[in-house]
């Protein structure tokens, strides 16, 4: 088999945006790079996550929305067609053809290497290629792990072998089935669960805690469940999954002691890193396991290698990845020119925002829109604070937007600095309001000044002025 | 007739939402007050402005956001229910009865007289109610006249003979023309031509400029220009308007020396100060004239009279109004008790988002919505400065969010303190994305530190990382 040598400033494992963003990041600031990816470029996002995920509840959202209006409802007469919607997904994905991205790549200036990337000790990485062909590459500054994460499967007797979905399968399947089984209750299961009762399967979702959407403020897992169940969901709370079999064409899933049958099951229980085979154990590392990073994200003890998003376990959210990108590939470049990096908070370099301001949107109906940290982790880290909430129907803009507007918004002030320290929108369409509240958290903007910050009327951001008025008291 | 003397500590002329606000303020600061109003509590905004407007648009915007979803737009087969729109429309406006608007007054501990107010010197105003009976108000602190605007008519041969609409008459009509003629292409004139539009009528648009929304950034008007051709509104540009006339039951308008008919016109030229009856002369003050009031609102010369809302002229909408009567209700207390008021920047006493930080929202298809100053007043004022624009249907959000997402967002950047200066957005639903631009201008918020406000993939706020990347370079 042909072997060859190359070298490069900055060596990137995984082409996802992650990596895309890596390697942008440096060949703009005069270095060269190199990304190595062994399955499509563009990674997990662009073909099996947000992308098609939203395809597939807009079309859901959208007719909602008009339903929810007193004359437009009338216009309303029809039912969505799925199949147009399946083809709007496959469109976003490109029929998970990446030839675009290449495109991309290509007059970024920056190299590609198709093959399985592994570490082989210091700033050194051998890429088998598919033909077998091994190509031996050497970092001149740094090399970037962005190779990500990968669905979990729990410890369910018996689940391996039943070809469970996972996210994958999920947000890139041809057609609904008649029954879908969805375990877990985090992000990815309800809005799955909302996606496909849409577009005509039988939905049953078991959580295996008392709530949905455990990491968010209790107000958003409550009223997506309450949703899920108004949509014709079969939420079932406290639910323990423990077997799983096929008998024929059917999941078998055993559930509490009794059975429950579907066509398909979707495991959406968590993530693990994507570390097992890059050879993170020839620097010492264990494989399996997520890298241990600092703020510009560097690997402890090791000066050579930096993990950027998902692989790191910091934030597992395409847009963090991007931003830890740009961050990590801001360092890198500073480090290779000699100039100072600095880790403060809010640094060029630092990934501040992985602590104090990562907002996230669940796109359910409703959707879960938040940044920063919730009532429950304030006070786990025992910051002076006070929650206000307000609903956000009572709002004229909201009550204009959709009759009966139901939604709450939930904000956590930091009593001693008088800034947010985060904030929640739990409603239909929310997801736009979140920006304003980022830059606030991140901006560090007072309350006081906060007042002079006049939200549009009749917008549905006159929430705003409400929470600022629960927070007057 | 009989007479009667009341005092309060302060007097409020006008029951709109400015004057509500500062009534309330003031009461929650231990004052207390007395509203004077002649018409319906709750003022233009709720009756005849804002809510009508945004309540006759909204279905149209709604089916026309399903429509353009791919599989979503299959269930859009019928057409919107005008009569249903039009009730939903009166149900917002409470069918112009006020009861409700007054139990808040009542509940909030002001006062309230029905009737004609007019200034009789210093610290006093004669209410003449329905009944012809006479009320001397003595106002121990402040007056706050509140009074608003009411629409202009230009100096068009023949207009007020053939009852034109106002907007008054334009957001509460009970059917759609049939044909409907509009002058003045502003913000409303743009909204009333959509809603009607899409509620039946066929609308001509005359603007004198060669632009419509001419306060805006220029690709507002142009965008919006397009939009409403293409929705088959005929917009007519550079339209000189120079006669009208009754012919039996149609409007005839004499534009550029041709006839056009129609069987109602809109006159929507601008607005001018409720100053004319309120006896504003008594105190020195020149009837018809804007109260020229310093920052906190505070008439110049007369220290106990404030002018707060429309009738300032500084910024006529509703949300800048009740803004306005918040830190005029603050300033009225403050001096009150004696303590120091200051006028300076950012103060909680001074309404300095008039000036620096004004939002808008224009809710046409597109919208437009903008906030601080355009390109245009950032030359005027001299400040260092440089623009930066982006496509928004460039970004996945928008993408998802509509097939064929046409937008675009434009940022002015203060080149010495590298903040922004303004923000305008103009495309499909953009309303929402507004408040973060405004939090971002009154916060100050350098641009390096927004590059940490990562916005939420894939959401159609992701242009802001659009915009940071234009200013880069």
């Amino acid at each position: 088999m042909s072997s060859a040598e190359q070298t490069y400033d900055v060596v990137v494992l995984g082409a996802g945006s992650t990596g895309e963003n890596v390697a942008d990041v440096v060949v703009r600031g005069g270095l060269s790079a190199v990304l190595v990816e062994e399955h499509l470029v563009g990674g997990e996002c662009s073909y099996y996550a947000c992308m098609p995920s939203k395809a597939l509840l807009r079309g859901t959202e959208a007719l909602e929305e008009a339903r929810a209006v007193q004359g437009a409802a009338a216009a309303v007469t029809g039912e969505q067609d799925v199949a147009a919607t399946l083809e709007r997904r496959d469109s976003f994905t490109h029929d998970w053809d990446d030839s675009s991205q290449v495109g991309w790549v290509e007059g970024a200036g920056i190299g590609l290497l198709r093959g399985t990337a592994r570490l082989d000790g210091e700033r050194t990485v051998v890429v088998t290629g598919p033909d077998g062909a091994t190509t031996r590459l050497t970092a001149r500054h740094a090399v970037a792990v962005c190779t990500g994460s990968e669905a979990a499967v729990p410890p369910v007797d018996g689940l391996p072998d039943v070809q469970p979905w996972t996210p994958r399968e999920a947000t890139s399947a041809k057609e609904a089935p008649r029954r879908l089984l969805v375990v877990g209750g985090g992000y990815v299961g309800c809005e799955m669960s909302f996606a496909w009762n849409a577009l005509g399967s039988q939905v049953t979702l078991f959580q295996r805690g008392d709530r949905l959407l455990p990491a968010a403020e209790p107000q958003a897992g409550d009223a997506v469940a309450a949703s899920l169940r108004d949509h014709g969901v079969d939420v079932r709370l406290g639910a323990h999954v423990s077997a799983a079999r096929r008998d024929g064409d059917e999941v078998v899933l055993t559930v509490d002691g009794g059975e429950v049958r579907g066509d398909e099951v979707l495991v959406a229980v968590g993530r693990r890193a994507r570390t097992t085979a890059i050879g993170v154990d020839t620097v010492g590392l264990e494989p399996g396991e997520y890298l241990d990073v600092d703020d510009t994200l560097q690997v402890r003890g090791l000066s050579w290698l930096y993990g950027v998003g998902d692989v790191n376990g910091r934030r597992q959210l395409t847009h963090m990845g991007k931003y830890q990108a740009r961050q990590a590939g801001a360092a890198i470049v500073a480090r290779a020119r000699g100039e100072e990096v600095s880790g403060a908070d809010w640094s060029p370099h630092a990934a501040t925002a992985d602590h104090a301001a990562t907002p996230s949107v669940v796109f359910t109906l409703p959707q879960v829109a938040s940044v920063g940290l919730t009532s429950a982790q304030a006070r786990e880290r025992g910051l002076p604070h006070r929650v206000v909430e307000h609903p956000i129907g009572s709002v004229a803009g909201a009550s204009l937007f959709a009759d009966g507007y139901e939604g709450t918004a939930i904000a956590v002030v930091d009593t001693r600095r008088e800034v947010l320290l985060g904030v929640t929108f739990v409603g239909p369409a929310v997801a736009e309001l979140l920006h304003a509240a980022t830059v606030a958290v991140v901006g560090e903007v007072p309350i006081a000044r906060l007042w002079h910050a006049v939200p549009a009327y009749p917008t549905v951001s006159e929430i705003w002025l409400r929470l600022l008025e629960a927070w007057r008291g």
